[in-house]
């Protein structure tokens, strides 16, 4: 019963996202130095790689996929078990709606709470492998207590600017972890200009997002994992919440990957992708709906998605890239309406979710009423994050 | 690859725990009427099963073993993919303590960040399955939330009695679910007291531990888990907190079913098994030293590991049955310790563990100390939840 696993990874170099330059993967890169823009990460995917020996079915986690992810030695790996979420059928709040197929991939199950266990798993592997002795990053919550937990689990330095409104859950976890946490007034581009500040000397490697291209090849494991787990089929549509944007274009880039592969036909119809914004922070609905050249002095209010509340992401020509070559969206939730979307995700389906998971399954209300949705097509929502850390914003609004 | 799985239960009767008279698996059954004792589920062990057929590899939670798990349709599942938790190296702590092997299942990657997901998963499927339309439950704080979850889920009336003490976190996760929860002076007997006035007219389930026989199910699949991914062998010690006694239970009863059906030798060496509890409330301590006939009146004090506080646990008998058979131990822990051990998991390992996983770090460390417990020994350290829900409890005290 065992197969032939092909344990080498694919990895061959970095590209700059805007004018595709190349730089090597076998040293320490932050972004483009041509054009200041995120280096992606190209494999070999024309030698033939079927799915049963690139995929460790014994793997119960993202590193299931290791031989399409950057890691050269397994021996740096930094897991926590991250990944091979569940994908769940959600029955009764279909019906109420009409809906033929709505599932949700809840990664809330993740170690610390969230998908972003799987781009600082990654991250942070990475740098144990390159030599890297502390990180530094801005955060909006999630980001900075997945840090803090790899940087703990590989024996790294974590320092963390997280704004100062953040909820309660979110800082005590990472000192737990032992990190140096500081506290910003103001969003994560606050915390961005603080970590530029703190970081003056470059002792620490920046892991912002999409400053260092491995956190993006953690995330598209959410790519592989949906496919995989629809049998290699894909959605209709998926609706994603898109602050820093990691995971929309991560997600992308596993499927035109896997088309390259032969894992899903070349001509496989991709999902429409959907990215759910907050109202109080929506840059990508203000440049797509042409008010606005570009995010770049967008200016942005908390929202309990403290996740989107991300006014000016680097990732905004990627993830705009996406949307349109999927025919896709941006759309914005208010925090109310998230609200009602958390009381009845918990009370029909039993999943007490991040307001940005909330703020999905409200956009696919607001899209099948526009008639863009349509009730018998596949939808497909993501959960970034549990409820649990967002208890300060959310308290007795049940 | 595609193997012939063997998807019907092999579920056969349940019988009393006391004197073994047999009752009916196919109707809704409490405890025994003979002796007032937990029923157990029998499964027909001998008609050859392999592993291979046996156990379905596509499904990425406890489910993968259905056919040793009592539900008849897969129609009535509830699930929110509980189960098939990480199991993680602990390599930085293990060797600040000149160990060879210490590994840790992370329990708190369940759906409502605990173990106990697993037993109201099954218990709440089967009360489905016999058409039951609410269920009520004492607890300590996990239990009710899992319950509340699984409820919501299966379109059930959930009613939750918890001590008033219990962190905030706990309490609000189960009116998100829509339960109806009461708080109590006391701990979780003063609870059940409770749930007996409310329950007086029989209308809802009692889902307390041992008064079904399902949750028992659900529990027990962590001991098939530990063994698959053992790869077919055991560790020499399992450290595992004791409130209510089901994990506990539960593991060795799977370690037993596996002996039966050959999927580990009849002869395989068991692990000692080891009940890990708290110093302000450790009823199987008492007993095990003489220092009581057993926990009828024994009265315990509050503690930061809440799901401990289980003064008269009804499995008693059954603990300490497994602890006699496995050469095991009951030990008791102190909240500071746990803080301590918290601490420890956090920083060098990025873990933010439950106090009542950090208990059994701490007995691991009191055992090393007293040589009972030998540095080259394969040790497993069973954590139940995730420390998020326990902020209350642990505060300031990284």
């Amino acid at each position: 019963m065992q197969t032939l696993l092909d344990t080498q990874t694919r990895l061959q170099d970095l590209h700059c996202a805007a004018c595709n330059t190349p730089y090597s993967a076998f040293q320490l890169q932050r972004v483009s130095t041509c054009c200041g823009q995120p280096l992606v990460a190209r494999y070999d995917l024309h030698e033939p790689l079927t799915r049963a020996s690139g995929i460790d079915q014994a793997e119960n986690s993202m590193w299931r996929y290791h031989s399409l992810l950057p890691l050269l030695d397994d021996a740096n790996r930094v897991s926590l078990g991250e990944g091979w979420t569940p994908m769940l059928q959600l029955q009764r709040l279909g019906s109420r709606y009409g809906l033929r197929d709505l599932r949700l991939k809840d990664e809330g199950l993740n170690p610390t709470g969230s998908f972003k266990a799987r781009g600082l798993s990654m991250a942070i592997s990475k740098a144990k492998e390159l030599g890297v002795t502390g990180c530094i990053i801005p955060t909006a919550g999630n980001a900075g207590v997945a840090m803090a937990a790899y940087c703990a689990r590989a024996g790294m330095r974590a320092v963390v600017a997280m704004p100062s409104h953040t909820p309660k859950a979110f800082k005590e976890e990472c000192y737990w972890y032992g990190a140096e946490v500081h506290l910003v007034h103001g969003l994560i581009n606050d915390c961005a200009a603080r970590v530029r500040e703190l970081n003056a000397d470059n002792s620490l490697l920046d892991v912002s997002t999409l400053k260092e291209p491995y956190r993006l090849e953690g995330k598209k494991t959410m790519g592989y994992e949906l496919a995989e787990q629809l049998n290699w089929t894909l959605p209709d549509v998926l609706l994603y919440p898109a602050g820093g944007g990691t995971g929309l274009i991560g997600i992308w880039k596993a499927l035109r990957e896997m088309q390259a592969l032969g894992w899903l036909p070349a001509d496989a119809k991709l999902p429409r992708m959907v990215a759910v914004q907050s109202a109080n922070c929506c840059p990508l609905v203000e440049t797509r709906a042409g008010r606005q050249a570009n995010c770049h002095s967008y200016v942005g209010q908390p929202t309990i998605a403290n996740g989107l509340a991300v006014p000016r992401p680097l990732g905004e020509p990627l993830m705009l890239q996406v949307l349109d070559e999927s025919n896709g969206l941006a759309v914005a939730i208010t925090d109310e309406q998230m609200l009602e979307g958390m009381r009845e995700l918990a009370r029909l389906e039993g999943m007490f979710v991040a307001p940005e998971g909330a703020a999905v399954w409200m956009a696919a209300r607001q899209l099948l009423e526009t008639g863009w949705l349509r009730p018998e097509e596949q939808i497909l929502l993501l959960n970034t994050g549990s409820g649990q850390k967002y208890l300060d914003n959310v308290e007795g609004r049940y």
